[in-house]
């Protein structure tokens, strides 16, 4: 493990730093995951669109989702990691919440889409704040992307203005959704010393960037205060 | 109806030509359909794919489509049509297709993803040339895009190594998924006077640019022969 010179007391964690390196592998590696996934699921979620400008709107933020991924993908090839390998171990948790919150009409789809995305900006900009220059640079390239939110809260508004009945259901849903993101990513955080370490650092007192306890706390309010912003903004109750 | 000026007498089909124009948003709705519909199946089955590199793989020919979609549609635009209605007569054919053609497993996604992409591109080959010069580049640059095939044909040659008994049942499948893209593209064109006006112009005599009857037997013929040799690539008899 090496130190930044006394010289540069706040110059930033390095790659050329193994335990610093080994969290960043293991972060691309989980949001690479993360984005395949959210590409495939919200692929085969736009089948269940009504009209054919909706099935394009939601195909189109599926392709966003795999441009994301394929940015995090070169980006663990650059490091010298195994693309592959780096996600290996987040396949069983990422596929498990999307098998325990498989939606069952279009509209949980689009409500699923938009709570989904937000959740990952939240958490992408929280993150990127301890990463080095370049790293950080690609995470918040990533967030540039994205933005098709407009549609959702439209189409969810109509919806319920159609029929004021789904508003408590898909709250409800919204409800579950951010549950179980928040669970599954405990789970995973707590198999993962590296990823953990790279969050909690501050916390470690082990010389790695990241949040102390207190700031832990307040990252959950933060994300949890933004889903529920979202949801009043689709017109559900959070 | 226009034609061409007797200085030019050449000059191929013209957009202002309200006969050419149905003709050229008709085949640009269908296979803008078609493109969106590929990318929504070939998603959904890569959630099929053994290896996170395979699901990438076939991601990756997935949001190929999607970009020819976005051509196509755009394109729609451009000529002053509706893109959602113009792809509309298509939904129920194109949706027919995949719901007879849903594949079992991930071999079968590969195979269907290879030979409906093989025929697509022969087809866009074979209509090129009817086209005005915009609309050509526009299927040709289409064309242009594709090629993800040797992925596909080395996965299925292994699987019939390590299981040779897959060559058979693929090989079925590959026959059927044939069959039912040429009846369903005959129901179609069947059903849409400007579309096959286009394809079959020059049998009408209408002035109309396309195949005679013959070129149309020919073209079967082509579109069959490659076929057979996409299946020969992949090991498997046609």
């Amino acid at each position: 493990m090496t130190y930044p010179l006394e010289s540069e007391p706040h110059a930033g964690p390095r790659l050329d730093d193994p335990e610093y390196r080994a969290a960043v592998v293991d972060l691309l590696g989980v949001l690479a995951f993360t984005e395949l996934t959210a590409f495939v699921r919200l692929a085969a979620d736009a089948a269940l669109a009504p009209r054919i400008g909706d099935e394009a709107q939601l195909a189109g933020m599926a392709v966003a989702e795999f441009r994301h991924f394929t940015l995090l993908r070169d980006r663990l090839a650059e490091l010298g990691a195994d693309p592959e390998q780096a996600m290996q171990p987040f396949v069983a948790p990422v596929n498990g919440f999307h098998e325990s919150t498989a939606p069952a009409d279009w509209l949980e789809g689009l409500v699923k889409a938009y709570v989904g995305d937000g959740v990952g900006v939240d958490f992408y900009r929280e993150v990127a704040r301890f990463l080095d220059t370049e790293t950080q640079a690609l995470v918040l390239g990533v967030l540039e992307d994205t933005g098709h939110s407009a549609f959702v809260v439209t189409t969810i508004r109509e919806a319920i203005a159609a029929d004021p009945r789904v508003a408590g259901r898909l709250a409800l849903w919204g409800r579950r959704l951010m549950g179980e993101m928040l669970s599954q990513a405990q789970r995973t955080a707590a198999e993962r010393d590296a990823l953990s370490n790279l969050l909690v650092g501050g916390a470690s007192g082990a010389g790695m960037p990241g949040f102390d306890l207190a700031e832990i706390g307040r990252m959950f309010a933060r994300l949890t205060e933004n889903h529920t912003r979202r949801m009043q903004a689709m017109g559900l109750s959070a």
